[in-house]
């Protein structure tokens, strides 16, 4: 996996950077920050406080960035490596006047990001202990505005990105079909988007058999138990495209039992609570003031 | 409480559902609506599957208002009522193919939101059972670029907003401090920031004793222990002010320890986790489309 | 096609709007218009003076909605409807001076998006009486920030959407393989990015091969001439996936050939120049003052 | 001719470029470019393929320094300079992966551009054969959201600029006149616009000399034969002021045709296709990986 | 003068109502308007309190409009209209807690730009009085962002636009001679923009018979005394083109001494003082709550 | 006091200087500018031309950083500094083409804003010389889009900023109250928003006494003279919070009469004119080309 693949495009770091750092900072600007005296060197490390993944290291660089061309700012690792409890991650050198306005907007990202790619690292590894060609994916339900970074932070963590928008693949549920029969839709939308994935949401095996025969790219068994799925994917293995279809689950697998419906050899499980419930990932901060002794320091 | 006192300020609505809208249907629109056929009038049905408090209605609202003037929204409760399961909501009715391309991203908003809502009134009922007058606080740990969104979500749960930004207030900590003793400092803050809240961050009863003295409006008692916040409330509203000093607690204090540190007489708990680490709250959408039955649809 | 498939974005007609409506209005207004009694009533009509087919009309719609809440805006045809010399496209009335401001704007839009439209027609048609299957595609070679228009001027003409920018497709080059081979940078692509359509670009016969049998969703011929893409299709589809892969060609082809291409057998033929190089619609503006002559208006 | 006056505004160029990356890389990245091996090192020479006239520079330059700071980036080459097929106008080097993601959107730019200069350098060319002081102007058609840079390459052409927008010039029709005399309506916009052009748009000789004797900056001869404008030209001429008021004429005048109005002493005439129909410059991209044979690479 | 010459482009309008509105309201709203009961219903009554001339009314449109679409909005007089102590100008009726939030911003907008009005209307008087001719002008000395507004209300006051920017006419100062003779650039200046305003700045009266006689629209006669002045302004209608030519005069004239120059024949008078330097118009905000009686209201 | 106390935050500095470049430059950019040989090198020097105290600095040097690389930009002073008839605040060098296009827009800032900083100085100044712990505020009565500059200009001049806006603290007025008393509603917005600033405006002593005694973090003594004022400071002082209450007085302090009120023991006098109705720091430029003499240059 190349760097590129980790990180989001650069356009939607800088916009999102620029109004996290609008909204702690207008209009007056850190009031406390102004009290220090221009003149004090510090540094500060940036360290992780408990094993995972990191991503968003392109946020934080942005927000130190603009904080100051007078800072030194060094990640140690970038997105999609692993740390542990006590991994430096970054180490910003510079007058502490500069780094505190960003310091807490900067670990905003990087906890929020990280925690994504924690927790998709640990299905990851729960799948691929079963089955190493199941793959996990993410999904639309993402935090407003913060879609493209989710994402690449899903990518950091060794997940897989599912369709970014409704704008790129064609997903058909009873909803859409109306009165088309599953064959005539799947075959509509591969006749109108030539290329694309059409994927065909199914409660019931005989949907997904009549999607797999209509040519549909992938089927989604949403809300299945494991022993329906294993039928199903038998069933479907069986069909002339079967071997080609991508067979997805989703419906709040938890990690427990992931590797179940890995093992019954679905290619894909998508999560959502991967980036609509997210627990931070834990850092930490120590300042070091030149002159002084290192101490941590919160919010 | 009134209701504005809930809602964020409209221009944030705004810029944060423009934004959603547009991560989730440039360039080429909904693939998959498009395929429906637009005679189709359906209803939509939003519904919770769990108990917890409503946030994030003017957010939904504004993403079905720019879907379609056709369309018909009526929210039964509003940002800060109860929901429990099976409560509805909000119904929808309108042109089928104007609802698929905007009801996902109005439903992050709302599950987002209302899972903040949701556990900051968990917060708020265990410090109240114990002691009336302790309120939950939220932080700037908030996610980049939906502060405004998140901190009105605290307040329909029933918590209390610390600080918005580095611009509101000044929190002073060690490292602004420098060579200024505590004294030193917020007498200056006080001098420049009149009326403002000066709160001190301490680790040690003695500087928090100093900073009462010096006339901080707040202290900010640090990953200090039940007992030695006991101790320090007592030793603090001796003080010529500590009656009107406000008493705040912090550091990953959990919802079952909430209480023990209301019991200890502080005014103000503040949970970062209310806003960095969210677990969304579930609602359940129902579709039925005219002349059809109804069926559960989910992403 | 449902009008939804032949439209843009609202977010995108709204953004374009804007942007066109303030480099011709600021910063003083329009000058001229604010010589005209305000209380003269128009009746402007929007006529087609050639063959083509319309696009561009809720861009249109948005530039006389921004003008004035006084105008009465009807449009007689949708973005998709042919139309020929002398089609009456839209009748809008209201104050001379506030319909003035906005009618070039409205438009410059048209124009340029029925243009394409016309254009797209003209290549759909030539195909199509060839080849039934055979469809045209857009490409990336479109101005800047009017992709969204663009793309869906090409649906109202009857084209077809190649994919719409570098992040929902993956296309190989030569210099993406780099040491990799085709099969072993296909079968990265396809595990990366699951259901997501893997092209190859081809310069010759040996690399189609290579990049059907591992399991590329579409092949570009390249630049090749009309006897090689038929050899090339007929060893193509002898394949183990030659009947489900979808064969494109691209490079110049220009509207008098584009009907031996079909015959070939392609599935799709990429023509750059649909939004690269277009030649406007003609539409004409009749003004018709209240008590005064109808007369033509140009600029 | 300075290089300040064929630039854009840097503003106008950056806005510009934003968007079109935002639009090609927004939300994923470029999925193929992240398949290159970070470490390859690559030269891309941008060459023209016909001849014409160089413009756009600015905007491909800002895309590449968009993509990354280790690209090299050197034009051979200004904005208005003449180029033929062949010409070497930039050279780019650095990593692969970061000048892939961004070519198209920096050749879109030059491509439709340099179309711009090149037909306008035509009609420069053409006029200037017959009569050295007959200048070719723009028009208002122009694509939405590219006026700026639309102009800027009209001068970089040769041509000149007309009115920028509503805002800058008052330019009199039928209708804005209503119940005004021409004489009427040209004294009434010199007082208020004093110093800028009023320009009266005539289809009759009495309307231009009634335009001239008020004292119009300019008149326009809109859809007049050739015969016509050559009669005219000589009847304002004889007027007090006809030596020094600008005569233009509009209405679709040809390549063919410029000649014959510049011949007829006109002072300037105004093309609207030169911005609303603009065939793309076509420029050749060769890329050349270090250790790897040079290649030609399209989309 | 029409309604449309006074009023600024809504798209300015807009900008910069939004951005006053999310600079008084974010992030957390109105603190003390969540204080006010919802269903308490007010009238506000706006009344001028000094003499002078409305400006600004689409802004305080604009800002009730977006607090709540439930009040009722009436401006009595519109933008150019004379006001004295006592008018009252508008009437807003609704509920309370919504007009508090936005009654600053909209007087805000209404003060300044009234005090652009009002002070321009004396300038204009004063120069009537002496010379019907003259017309005071705006310069370009305005304060950034609101440019298009205070123009507007230099309007509305009686007054005249100069050059709204750099880009919509010519000034020559001999910084940009440089080596070029009047007569040369004036030259050039004219050949290259055809028909746009073409002024110099003098500081001697050479210099302006230079520049009139190579066919400047204008001369700029700075920092000379009215003495100089009245002879210059002679001299330069004895030239050829003399008595079409406009002469202007510029450099901190007092409202005391702009009659001294406007009997002195010049054309215009430009003042940088009516935009750089405003005093507000004092307006005050009456409150009738229903059901209790009215008081006067400040900040 | 820092530096970091007078500058306002960067993001307000950048987005008010791009918005003041895009209003003078699009969309031809400088028509005269364009006429200057490139190859000119020049000097600019910028020299105070009265007395008063610097700010703005920031918003110039980010005008001359847009304009040019190439600019050698030497500012010999910073906000807050004093500057006299003659100082030389900032010495610019580098390509003449370059300079012109923005030190219009550059000098618009420093003058608007050291305008405001002297007029603050003066009223500081007044007071201290009376009181030392009299402080003077801006208020909201801001230009639209200003604030954050406006208030970081007062800063600069010496004065203290009141609440930033609506957000930021409390302030109640009769109308906020409607039927809940004083001391109820000091109550409740001291218990929703603890810590925060909670003001009451009164006009009457009465009223002032109970604000003081429900425990208001400050009394806006609004529109009374000099000698209410002093008795009601003196009440005040002697309730149990009188100590350490804000006095706050307001209504038109002119810069003659605000000694007397400092006399009267009041710690904040707010004064709305700094900001709504500020006369400009009166500037000059000096232009030096290289090998010619130096002369001023205006607009």
């Amino acid at each position: 996996m190349t760097q590129a693949a980790v990180h989001p495009p650069q356009s939607a770091v800088d916009a999102a950077v620029d109004l996290a750092l609008a909204e702690d900072l207008l209009p007056l600007g850190d009031l406390s920050a102004a009290l220090v005296d221009p003149l004090v060197i510090a540094s500060l490390v940036i360290r992780s406080r408990e094993d995972g993944v990191l991503a968003g290291r392109r946020c934080a660089e942005a927000a130190f960035a603009r904080a100051s061309a007078a800072l030194e700012v060094h990640f140690h690792l970038d997105d999609g490596d692993a740390v542990s409890a006590d991994t430096v991650v970054a180490t910003i050198r510079g007058p502490l006047a500069a780094i505190l306005p960003v310091e807490r907007t900067a670990l905003n990202f990087l906890s929020h990001l990280s925690g994504i790619a924690r927790s998709t690292a640990k299905y990851v590894a729960a799948a691929r202990k079963v089955n190493e060609s199941t793959r996990i994916l993410d999904t639309r339900k993402t935090l407003p505005g913060l879609r493209a970074l989710q994402k690449a932070a899903v990518r950091a963590g060794g997940g897989t990105n599912h369709r970014a928008n409704l704008s790129d693949a064609v997903m058909l549920k009873d909803n859409h079909l109306g009165a088309l029969s599953i064959t005539a839709a799947v075959t509509e939308a591969k006749h109108r988007w030539p290329g694309r994935m059409v994927e065909v949401e199914c409660d019931r095996l005989e949907q997904a058999i009549e999607a797999v025969d209509a040519g549909a790219t992938a089927v989604l068994l949403d809300n299945m138990d494991v022993k329906a799925v294993t039928e199903a994917v038998k069933a479907i293995r069986q069909r002339p495209w079967g071997s080609s279809v991508l067979i997805e689950v989703s419906g709040r697998v938890s990690l427990e039992r992931v590797g179940e419906y890995a093992k019954a050899g679905v290619d894909l499980i998508s999560v959502g609570a991967l980036t609509h419930s997210v627990r931070v990932h834990d850092f930490g901060l120590d300042f070091e003031i030149d002159g002084a002794n290192a101490r941590p320091v919160g919010d």
